[in-house]
């Protein structure tokens, strides 16, 4: 019964940027820092397609505090007012400190346990193509969690909880390192164009 | 007999971020400073589709020369070594005080006189879709020059010199304020993937 009433629900989707766990160039785990243009570059985007939601995940409490305070620098007073395009896409942003709980959030908002589908560029087994994906997109009755990673990508156990990977953005000549504001901005225009 | 020769150089095109001139969020033109990580980010998105020049546009002298030390420190020595594709991707980047120079630069370097594109999330009139943009790069045998403003965008005068004005990237839910950086990422992928 819930189920059949959230027809309307089919093709929402979310987006989380992820700081930990993934690798440093070393390939060792590590967490990131929170980079304020990807807030901004990715919640803009987010908002352009259609995302209900922008995780930034972090377990760093002073991080979450800094994303915050973006949040409200931006979303409220003088700043809203300076650039209020820029106030409704950060509305999207939700911080969490791990990826268990976007999942827990975007169920309790939805409804429907989401589907995780990672990104990333050295993803090779097991890839979905962007075909198949959209047509799952439009067939899902859950939601879609979109997960890209920061530094030297994902680490391997965020990967191996996820239901799917997609596959690489391909360039032409072999060269194959986007930054994450970039890679993101092609996989939704690719998705839900 | 030059133009016969260059059959090979079909769908051939290089970037330009400019950043002067351009609207600020008043509407008057302004010179916009340039930003280390729209260089980094549209050097390796250019390097990745194929790009055979990425220009970054000022008529700042100490901003050409903030570049060129950028580029310096991550193409020599220990910062090339630190991030090889860093530097690989950096090599596309010539810097250049005007959009004229660039074209004429492009010309040296190809022997054809460019195309000129403009993009930009405000253009309406007479555009160009990206299926009949992508028709013109596989027939042209003169290289493109996708321009892309900074700023609250290109100056009319810039828009009004360009051969072809690419249709705004367009989201699904009436909000249209990329970031140039992911612009142009979802621009590349949709003309040269």
């Amino acid at each position: 019964m819930a189920q059949s009433s959230r027809v309307e629900s089919r093709g929402e989707f979310a987006i989380a940027l992820i700081h930990y766990p993934v690798y440093n160039r070393k390939g060792e785990i590590c967490t990131t820092s929170v980079v304020n243009v990807d807030i901004h570059d990715l919640s803009r985007l987010g908002r352009t397609y259609g995302a209900i939601r922008f995780y930034v995940v972090t377990p760093l409490e002073a991080q979450r505090e800094l994303v915050l305070k973006l949040m409200r620098h931006w979303t409220e007073g003088y700043g809203a007012r300076f650039n209020p395009s820029r106030a409704e896409a950060l509305l999207l942003v939700e911080v969490k400190p791990g990826l268990d709980d976007c999942v827990e959030h975007l169920e309790s908002i939805t409804g429907a346990r989401p589907y995780i589908c990672v990104t990333g560029a050295g993803l090779k087994d097991d890839v979905v193509s962007y075909e198949e994906m959209k047509e799952m997109l439009k067939r899902g009755k859950a939601p879609f969690l979109l997960v890209f990673g920061t530094g030297w990508g994902l680490a391997d156990e965020v990967v191996r909880k996820a239901h799917y990977r997609l596959a690489p953005v391909e360039g032409v000549k072999g060269f194959n390192h986007l930054s994450v504001r970039c890679a993101a901005a092609i996989i939704l225009d690719r998705l839900f164009k």
